[in-house]
């Protein structure tokens, strides 16, 4: 099931994506409005809009977004570093959080701002010290994120929270794709429609249950928090005014347009 | 004013503490139950209970925490590190927040926690690009911090989410105090009443304008957001058993045991 968050005459509230339409384009999808959330059980009203009527909202509202560096070794070489032994995690708050078809806000501070296309798992339950075997059972399913960077800002502040953390820093959608193997999927970005990045998640060097065991064996990770799986290579600059597309394929596109901070 | 959040009774509410009590002690104190939230204009409600009948919560539940690195030079050099010319900052999650009196649970994955006691700045409300002249009109008060750190993860890990970011790692309290100049206060940390960290507020590299200015170019605060403002020299291990105590002068002491993680 795919899951969206949207609002529609200033109501706010989740339904399933229903139909096809064709690659970049909503026409022909339809919303069954969910009755309640989808953290719990719930049931589909049957109350359908078309999706060309509402706005989309990010999918989820984390507490906290947790991203891990470097998963793609050719990423990680790419900009000249060593591929780590093991997982390191850093945080994007809730406030970077934006949605599909929502501007990334250029921010005044940095000069070199990158797009990084990234596999994000959306965490269902509320769960700490998760078994490698369970993992499966904590995660409500999976969306696009591109976990923009300045990256100027990167190379000269020790640690990443103004260079990953600023406002409009996290897009996320376009839906919550439940029903998916996310162990081999291709995972693209594009800008103004020419091919930046493209790789598969299978190249990942530690897998969604290693992520999870990994900040689970420090946090508590709450239902709506979103885990961030890192960036195949490719990654390159945004200007205002470009279009970014990031696509992993059995989700769908998540599109953002970069405007100068107002 | 001293602006406490506590629970009696199953009931959570925020209460002005009033009357005087030797140190280390609450006896002699009371609270008067705001009607509201001190976030806004709010109203004394005259009803009093006694401090020692309820139990204290942490003073505010922060969106985020962001916290600041090496802005003591003396704690800089004591790790081996260079005193960095800007400030750069991390995130604590709100997960990792514990109240007065409440444990720090050693983590399992590491064997050496170390004490940081920290001034904290309660922001008042919702604000970004705030500039130097009005940054006083964005805090609420001060309270005392104890940014807990697995000091053997934060030296593997190149990101601080999991060193910094574990449940119960960042202990805040006993209350916050909103009439204060923390320009030059003393702030000390005790383990089992033994001091082994003592230092100025006005050693500060960067002051709290700076910091905040700092963060907010980047990233919108949120009303109960909280600023870590750097630790100064005498950072130490912390073992199960271990009672840790963070006073700051005019604003008290917050205290917290160590116990191995159930």
């Amino acid at each position: 099931m795919r899951i969206a968050r949207f609002s529609i005459d200033g109501n706010v509230a989740f339904g399933a994506v229903e139909g096809e339409s064709p690659p970049g384009s909503t026409d022909g999808l339809v919303l069954d409005i969910i009755k309640g959330i989808p953290f719990a059980d719930f049931e589909l009203s049957g109350t359908k809009v078309p999706l060309s009527k509402v706005r989309l909202l990010p999918p989820v509202l984390p507490n906290k977004v947790v991203a891990f560096g470097r998963n793609y070794a050719e990423h990680a070489r790419e900009l000249g570093n060593e591929v780590p032994d093991a997982p390191f995690a850093f945080f994007k708050p809730s406030t970077s959080v934006t949605g599909p078809g929502d501007a990334i806000a250029y921010p005044s501070f940095s000069s070199e701002l990158h797009h990084e296309a990234e596999l994000a798992v959306v965490i269902g339950r509320m769960c700490r010290e998760v078994p490698r075997e369970r993992v499966k059972d904590v995660i409500l399913g999976y969306t696009c994120a591109n976990d923009v960077t300045a990256r100027d800002v990167q190379r000269r502040e020790k640690q990443w929270a103004r260079a990953k953390g600023f406002d409009t820093a996290c897009p996320l959608g376009p839906w919550v794709e439940t029903d998916l193997d996310p162990g081999d999927l291709t995972i693209q970005c594009t800008v103004n429609g020419q091919q930046r990045q493209l790789g598969r998640t299978s190249e990942m060097i530690h897998s969604i249950e290693d992520l999870i065991v990994n900040i689970t064996e420090a946090m508590t990770l709450l239902p709506g928090d979103v885990i961030l799986t890192g960036t195949p290579a490719g990654v390159g600059p945004l200007n205002v005014g470009d279009e970014v597309a990031v696509t992993i394929e059995g989700i769908g596109t998540l599109t953002n347009k970069v405007i100068k901070r107002g």
